[in-house]
């Protein structure tokens, strides 16, 4: 088999336990799963004899298939189902022929294949709703920790007024914490069988076909749609969609880290300086690999999430290309969504935060990012409109000489009329003008430990 | 001005309803019913004078602003509420000079532009409800009429099994379930207000700001989320992916519609023949004009979605260029998805179904689709395999012989010893095979049913 | 490691060959090659001594490296590079210490993945040129072949007037032409090195820079660009566009094809009936494995260049999430294309034809498909008008009645007093109303001669 | 009409002139100046009276046309040109009654809406060269004059080697001169006229076909295809996409400047601080908005150009739906480059670079930026590995102490021993490790001026 050159990214940019949700093992074994279940409940509803199911459940085992041959079988057949369905049959017919015609009986490929990806989203929607926990009780702390950290708020990457860290936390935080409502909402549209054999209707096994999904769905721990779903994939879409909410969210905790680790700025820093890419005489260059595979999959994700979208109008009762663009696409968000988190993750866990440097950072504006509260103060005294003109007009100074805006204040005469030393230094500390920094932060926490509270399923 | 090309084209692909909730008049009047909110919400919290507030408000109708000195203001401000928020503040400062420094106390141009977005969104998932509301009653409709309609069931645009127009006809209805249902639980997310300030500290409220946002929430008609979300856009985001699953949806319908309607197939068609643009020597022709605007819009939106889900890492406290990626790209969404609706609407409204040449196409296939059925049933008697391989025998003959595969049957011994000829009949009837096809269709009714039942807030 | 469940689908969805280019091994001896390459350069310009470069080069083999260790590198380095690199030093190191300093110098790591990246390009397009010739080859056989076969022309899926198929194949062709014609015009604006070291100065090499870049591009018979283009990316998401528009236009035949292949319709097919995967007792349900691999490819590769497109705006000296995003997307749309022109070359060459199903679909539209035809003869007689009101009223009766229009035309007066029967009848025979048909072909055949006489590079 | 909310950002996203290109008056004159033309084209090749033709093109003005009411039947007829070549026709009639039945005589209404597209196109190019042009001489302006100024180079937002700004210009400049170089090189597959009638062969022109389609092009300055292409749509996607390619530039220009105007770095500027928005306490506070719109583009053409390639396998003559995904989203991807260009050349004009900051900047790094031009320094005196050993602890003492690594390395005697102070301190001045940046930038004005140099047809 050819390795294909993304697997040397695979670790990079997925976790591990997602590779091996969405492995070629898994797959298989997904599919047998189904048909291990199928034969199962078509005993139990007395479809077919118990020995018979249990012939057939005994070879469900992914091991026991030369995957290889399975691929060679999948170009020529159009999909994996049918030459693993015909494999299972043979092996079947070697130690019970009576049983073979029964093997993946009343299905078709899509309802194998299809429940088989439904098992495997299973599987990494409890994996997500794990990472996603610990994503977001790493930000709960990191808000806690922070909701004293003066900050330089900036706006279309200019400076604003002063916020807190941990505020700038809460935000990433609420997005997560959503994130993670939205993932659980949908377990209940996504986590069904596709059951409906040929056309849907599940003709071959007349009267029983209800009783028989029931039992199969029961038994892989999965709902019963209202419709079999071969062409309305609107949950498939569904799942990708919630997935690049996630990673557009953590795009955006990853933009603002990369941001505040410039040199110039030297605010927080993904962990140890000096990745081990970096050349040995920079030192103090930083790592922002975490940050690299984060927004990279933001950029993915969104391309992926419009390829499900723009398949959805699949024809008749199978699609015709639409099905098929959805295979590698949906896996496809599942990895680089796991990949996104284990970074994000990791990030937060070996976060390093120069506090000082946050500090620091507004005071170099001259301090003329607190005008607006010395202004506001002053109006108590002369009026709005005047308290404006007052202070933008000792901001300019401040600009024009260098000088803090403090230090201006103290020589206008309508400020010391009004303010003693002590008071225009306390309005000019961004640490008393933040607002409800923390009220707001603490508002983030609670939704946290809402959801958090929630039971997953 | 200069009105745009696609101005021609407005009544094609979107509602008359969406454009007004979408007209520069009603972006102009939610930013001004922001400001009338928030003047009051800031008088009720004792931030400013009753009378302030009413002074204020009393300027905020949309046919007081020169939308075109609007315009050439944004384009050197870079967003609406800007020069709208300085127009105003000219008029208040007219009638009431110390009213003027008051108004947009505290808020931000984002703040007003966000919030009136969400009024916007508000008035559209109002109408999209309602509207998704008919189709599904009229989709309910189409099942119930059609739940004994024979149809070819077709995977991979080949012949399959056959199923009923109300199956297909289910399966469009569980879709556009679904689309409500996703649609009503985002709006408790979705529906709150922007309100932080400059920096999304509400820093110049001091301690009133969250007496502030509960007032103006509640004013509006909105919630008040747990934190700003200056760039924290997930929830827009969800929006447009709540949309695309709805339009892709309807993308499917129209597929299957067009293709119904071809005229070597003709079951199905946009209501009368003849649409006005067709060469009157060709009576027959069939309008494809719904379809066609369906199709246009499930190609369209999933790229404006994968802008939005592109546009999330937006930077720091309010992000430059992502979120004015935003501003056209949600808009649109809606527009297309109004005109996807409005013409599915439409289209089943008129929709022509001809069920006999539904029962005719099946017939066409020679009957071999019905193979599977008589395999099935004389199984029974001898055996799955040589069950299996006489009607293959037998199905072979049938295509090769051009015959029906019921006359190839009634010639075969091992078949008419087991069946009569009226028995074979019925085998190969395809009305007599349709599986579940009727209980599956009452199941997506009761689904319908569900979540018409629930009150839409 | 563990095999990803795409690998299932490789063989179906891309060709042998492009999965041997974009294998890990051949990833990894590109960028050897690139650093065999730099060495020699050096040598050639005085920078290192020959026996270096000897020693050097003489480890540059992909097999010689662990690519599991290199991959594990890689998920803590950020990208293959940098542990490839120490890797070959410490191979270097053991038989030529004094060499190993030498490896890679003057290099970045994204010099080397970007050339190599650039190495595999080339194989890359070169083997799509090659194909696109043996695609134009079989579309311009296929021109040929049918220039007189009588096909009903559809728009909006509806009858129009009659064509040929080798039109409708010489539409097919004229893109691929003109696919190939791009594919071509960039290979000189995207076959270059990557060559600036840290910042793109090459500072370390001084004023060798260029001497050096100038035998690295030759010896890898890339050539020199202007400026190093380490954040300018622009060259790369041309590729993908270019071969986009090659996928788009495969999907246009197989769409085409997929429809011609409907049961109903009957006018083309995949090679032989009967697919593997087909139910055995529908011998006559038609294989369109090829049209779902095609149109699959056309569904995701725009999503995949919209990935580049987004990933452009790079920061700085070297993109930070943007470079990354466009490691995995630009050779999955190699591969994707290699399986549409895969399958387009082999639907190709089994393709079989139905001319007379092709007459015959026409001819059962009752022959309204001629009514222009016939009014165009009528005018020269009666004027356009009455012309024009005489046959729309035929046409009118005709499809009414289901008379054929050729029968309904020989009972009115207004038409027998200007034409015999003879000549009504070729008045409403499709194969004399089939226009330029004939020469449009001929001209598209004209094209592809013209490109085909080029040489590729 | 209702004034869609995005007419309010019209000024802001694009230009005046692509406005006009793309209005609905002139979209309806291209329709017109395509029948206008048909009619003269006919008359020339003796298929209709001179008179007639003239009779034809004396309405073809859009004044004469009430588009409100074009509207309205556009929405029943689904396209523009089918409700006004109605009116057209209406028009001719009321003054030669004759002459009506040959308005539009032989062309379909596809014809004639994408060769208006195309003669739009066509405007659209020519200023897109233009502006391109202007951009160019910028960028080769600011190349000239920054190619001494030197810059921190920075990869992944962390410091690397000094560069010159000259030659991060020259980076813009190489993907804008290749941008325009491709857009021209489409000219001759794209300007080309749509002309096939119903289906696409001319049938209704008979042999005079190609005479009329040649006339019809030459008066439109357009060319000739070899087939009629009304399902073959590459070439429209293949605009969008070089487009794409331009605005995907003009974002990385913006990013970089976006990033370089940061308060902490501070060098570069769009032209004059304070804009119109910035609270003015804060007048030092810098304008980002052309950056805004030129990212936003960035951000909103990939996902449209994605859709143009999703909507390019149309069906069979005349696509259903794909066709209609075209109209506003080529004429929007024109709109967006057109602002992103306008933005760009005014930001070019009116912007202020920092030459002292630049050159601070990397000061502030310690200077151990030029660690690698000292090692390579010492290494011809003491071997690379030693010099490399002893730059590397030289540097992390400068780190550690904070230390200039210029003051640390004079306190080595391993150093002082090879150099004196004076080369010591040149070693660690960035302006003397620049490497080959004036001899790159060199190269990218040189190809500048090829390109310039060319006509641009």
């Amino acid at each position: 088999m050819i390795v294909p050159q993304r697997g040397l990214y695979n670790e990079l940019f997925a976790s591990k336990a997602m590779h091996e949700i969405f492995s070629e093992r898994t797959h298989v074994q997904a599919i047998l799963d189904f048909e291990a279940a199928l034969a199962r409940a078509e005993a139990g509803a007395g479809v077919i004899p118990e020995e018979t199911a249990s012939a057939i459940a005994a070879h469900c085992r992914a091991k026991r298939f030369d995957l290889e041959r399975i691929a060679e079988g999948t170009a020529v057949a159009g999909n994996v189902a049918i030459p693993l369905v015909a494999a299972l049959t043979d092996l079947v017919a070697r130690t019970d022929p009576a049983a073979a015609p029964y093997v993946h009986f009343g299905a078709s490929s899509q309802d194998a294949l299809d429940t088989a990806l439904v098992l495997q989203l299973h599987k990494a929607l409890d994996v997500f709703d794990a990472e996603l926990g610990c994503l977001c009780d790493a930000l709960a702390n990191l808000v806690r920790r922070h909701r004293r950290s003066v900050l330089l708020g900036r706006t279309s990457l200019q400076p604003a007024l002063p916020v807190t860290f941990g505020l700038k936390a809460a935000g990433w935080l609420s997005t997560a914490v959503r994130g993670r409502e939205r993932l659980r909402a949908l377990r209940p549209r996504v986590l069904v069988v596709q059951f409906g054999g040929a056309a849907g209707t599940l003709a071959s096994l007349r009267h029983r076909g209800l009783d028989v999904a029931t039992r199969l769905a029961q038994s892989l721990n999965l709902g019963v749609p209202d419709v079999p779903w071969h062409s309305a994939r609107d949950r498939l879409a569904e799942v990708g969609a919630a997935l690049g909410l996630v990673v557009g969210g953590l795009g955006k905790m990853a933009r603002d880290l990369s941001l505040m680790t410039q040199r110039e700025i030297g605010e927080a820093f993904e962990s140890q300086a000096h990745s081990r890419g970096a050349p040995s005489t920079m030192p103090d260059r930083q790592s922002t690999i975490a940050a690299s595979a984060i927004l990279a999959a933001a950029l993915r994700v969104p391309g992926l999430v419009a390829t499900l979208f723009a398949a959805m109008p699949q024809e008749h009762e199978r699609g015709l290309g639409g099905w098929q663009a959805e295979w590698d696409s949906l896996p496809e968000i599942c990895l680089l969504t796991s990949g996104a988190l284990m970074h994000a993750v990791r990030v937060l866990s070996g976060l390093r935060i120069d506090t000082e440097r946050m500090r620091a950072n507004p005071e170099a504006t001259g301090g003329v990012i607190l005008g607006e509260a010395v202004a506001l103060a002053l109006a108590r005294h002369v009026g709005p409109q005047k308290a404006q003109a007052l202070v933008e007009r000792a901001c300019a100074r401040a600009v024009e000489t260098g000088l803090q805006l403090r230090d201006v204040l103290e020589t206008e005469r309508e400020l010391t009329n009004h303010f003693s030393v002590a008071e225009l230094q306390e309005l000019c500390d961004p640490s008393f003008y933040l607002g409800l920094a923390d009220d707001l932060s603490e508002r983030a926490l609670a939704e946290h430990a809402r959801i958090a509270g929630g039971s997953e399923k």
